[in-house]
């Protein structure tokens, strides 16, 4: 048999090691979703104390049910490593390692390119590697491809395989998990299109072919530029929707009444996670190359970036009511995870109001159930307080950053003196002329 | 009984008369609306044939049912004016005129204004007034307001009460209607909202009140900036597209597979129609006023300005292939309404497309099976071919402009030496190389 035909017999036998390169919230749950359907899996990750858990069978990402966790450990079909020459023991790579901005928004390609050097030093010829990371259109073919030739000295196409998948997972999110999330899968040529289909379709239920990766690398950032323009374009609105006494939380929900042709999409203090803040920045970098203005991302990002100074100026302007400088006053800020009911703080716009109101003198302090505590972005260590009324009542202001549904709005909002309220939290409470001040 | 016992009362017997300004795409429908409930219409236009045909039982709007019509003009309940001294005879006034933007794209307010002359002039005391045109934040309050109450003498909140309530008519849409679509109410004060709902729950299935006409007029400017804003960022990408060898419509495709969280927008050469277009700008305005500029809207209005000289380059580089140049060349568009299906070329970006084209030297035709001749803007009157394969096969290039279910693309492409697709209109046939050039 020749090279492709002993990776289909394989997946079809379920009889090989899928390694998946990064164990974090994309590169886990889909090891487990693999392990559950009988395949060996062997993640690999730089991070030792991650691979010591997997081994011990400690689940680390709450978006994994519990139940399916404990069942691919004790089936001992997952393992990890931090030994990335054991990459040799897989037939197929999946590398879902992390793809940030660097601290001037420019794609930061060291996960990826770190990846790509292990795995073309490590693989053995007849190796399908897939990257699920969310990077610009042309990345698997320009960017990976030539440092895994070089290092491996083998050939694509022939040798090993090819594939751009993006992760599409959702924190949180409590219908769509892995397994049932329907997947693009953009392969490099028909053998890898025969191969990919094969292997995800092991553990994913709907499968999406496209017909290159860059199509599908183009996929995950329409989906989430899509998202950032939208909350952009809403956030700009209510900025003005205030100036002319309008409430822009009545105004969205009025146009959901629409049937067809709306999606609606609501204000905050600015856009948080893993995607949406970075992914469109990664065309935006490599349209560039293509001598290329992204006009729509552009001003997008203007107004996201401005939007954790609108929020302060919201609460100087809130403490100027009762006579108060921000420079000195208490300020509870209640909620730092970047969206309700997780404890996901990557990119959290709470973090970045924090950090610019202490800058300014006030004594800021927070509150929430799911993140005990936290760093922002200059590494400062902050720990979050108890919500006693104690500390709701002693604050100059409190503000609502985050609306985890287990806040007791109208009681917070009835011991509080001030309230600053960014996410429409105190839609159903009474408010007390002049208490309340919305975003 | 007090005024608004007397309109209230008048509503519960369906003894009333319905005064519609405005017997275009929205007055109209609106008004067969109610006298199909039995309510006495009398619909108002400086615009004397249609008055006439209206009189005379013709329908002239497509969209509504030609039965719904019939019925209509049958009951006798249903007649027109170009007499605005018979506003004295009605108790509620809707108002469907046009607003426009000027060739500056400012808001043009003469309609509005011209209206609310006249039914200051002519109303009586106990009258109820809606505004459905779709204009700027405040313009109710602000703008209305103080003209009828010159006008007339009257008092608003006493002699007479005042509501917007933004249409939503989706042309050429078989599934909403006048009547099924789901109709935001704002009025002002709470007499004007028992009238607005017993009024308007005579004709329309579900209604959706709101605070105020302000909160109801950004509701509509939300909508359509939020399609305005989507297709410009789809053809921005496009264009990125274009140039990185990616095929947009496989992406769209591909990215509507995820289930939640995205809208499809589809790219083509620009956007038409009597609402995205403009409504956007109308926000703009008042923005200004308020000291904000509109980062989004200013953006996604550079690139739909843009679009059909894009397309004009599209179709320069086409025939560039063939070493011929624009001036001279025979060049066919097929369809010139701004979607398809329907007879409708406002703002059609064809037209536009189609000028810009002519300029240049082309020798400019078009085929629409629903527009046998239509005026583009500067008033030039541009009439329709056959479509027959000598038309098409002595172009020297064939643009698809809209998208016309009936047309028989696969013979089109086979027949024509040049094709150029703005719509995807091709996604099925299969392609001789070098022939289409898609957006």
């Amino acid at each position: 048999m020749d090279k492709f035909n002993i990776v289909m017999d394989k997946i079809a036998r379920r009889d090989l090691t899928v390694g998946i390169v990064g164990l974090g919230y994309v590169g886990l749950p889909l090891a487990v979703a693999f392990a559950r359907k009988g395949v060996k899996v062997l993640g690999f990750d730089k991070n030792a104390s991650k691979v010591d858990m997997v081994n011990k069978g400690r689940n680390y990402i709450s978006d994994i049910p519990e139940d399916d966790f404990k069942a691919a450990a004790a089936e001992k079909s997952l393992a990890a490593s931090t030994d990335f020459s054991r990459l040799a023991e897989t037939t197929a790579i999946i590398v879902c390692v992390p793809t940030p901005l660097d601290r001037f928004k420019k794609p930061d390609m060291r996960f990826i390119e770190t990846a790509c050097v292990d795995i073309g030093r490590y693989m053995k010829p007849g190796t399908f590697i897939s990257l699920e990371s969310t990077t610009y259109p042309t990345t698997t073919e320009d960017f990976l491809k030539p440092i895994i030739e070089r290092e491996s000295g083998l050939k694509e196409g022939i040798d090993f395989w090819l594939c751009f998948s993006p992760e599409r997972v959702d924190p949180g999110n409590k219908t769509y998990k892995t397994a049932n999330t329907p997947k693009v899968v953009g392969p490099l040529g028909e053998e890898a299109k025969a191969i990919a289909m094969a292997l995800y379709g092991i553990a994913i239920e709907h499968l999406y072919p496209v017909s290159s990766p860059r199509v599908a690398e183009m996929v995950k950032i329409l989906e989430n530029t899509y998202r950032l323009v939208n909350i952009s374009l809403i956030n700009e609105l209510a900025l003005l929707s205030g100036k002319m006494s309008i409430d822009i939380w009545e105004v969205v929900e009025a146009a959901k009444s629409k049937p067809y042709g709306f999606q609606a999409f609501y204000p905050g203090p600015g856009i948080g996670g893993h995607c949406i803040p970075l992914d469109p920045f990664y065309l935006e970098y490599i349209a560039k190359g293509f001598n290329f203005d992204l006009t729509m991302i552009d001003a997008a990002g203007r107004i996201n970036n401005l939007m954790p100074y609108r929020i302060m100026n919201k609460i100087a302007y809130a403490l100027n009511r009762r006579k108060k400088a921000m420079n000195g006053s208490k300020i509870l800020f209640l909620g730092v995870s970047y969206k309700p009911d997780i404890d996901d703080t990557r990119e959290s716009p709470a973090l970045l109001v924090m950090e610019q109101v202490a800058r300014k003198g006030a004594i800021v302090s927070y509150h929430d159930p799911y993140v005990p505590e936290t760093f922002d972005e200059h590494g400062r260590l902050w720990k979050g307080v108890d919500l006693s009324d104690e500390t709701i009542g002693s604050a100059d202001c409190v503000v609502f950053t985050t609306n985890h549904s287990c806040f007791d709005v109208p009681h917070i909002v009835e011991t509080a003196d001030l309230v600053v309220d960014t996410r429409n939290s105190v839609k159903s409470v009474r408010i007390e002329n002049g208490k309340v001040f919305k975003l």
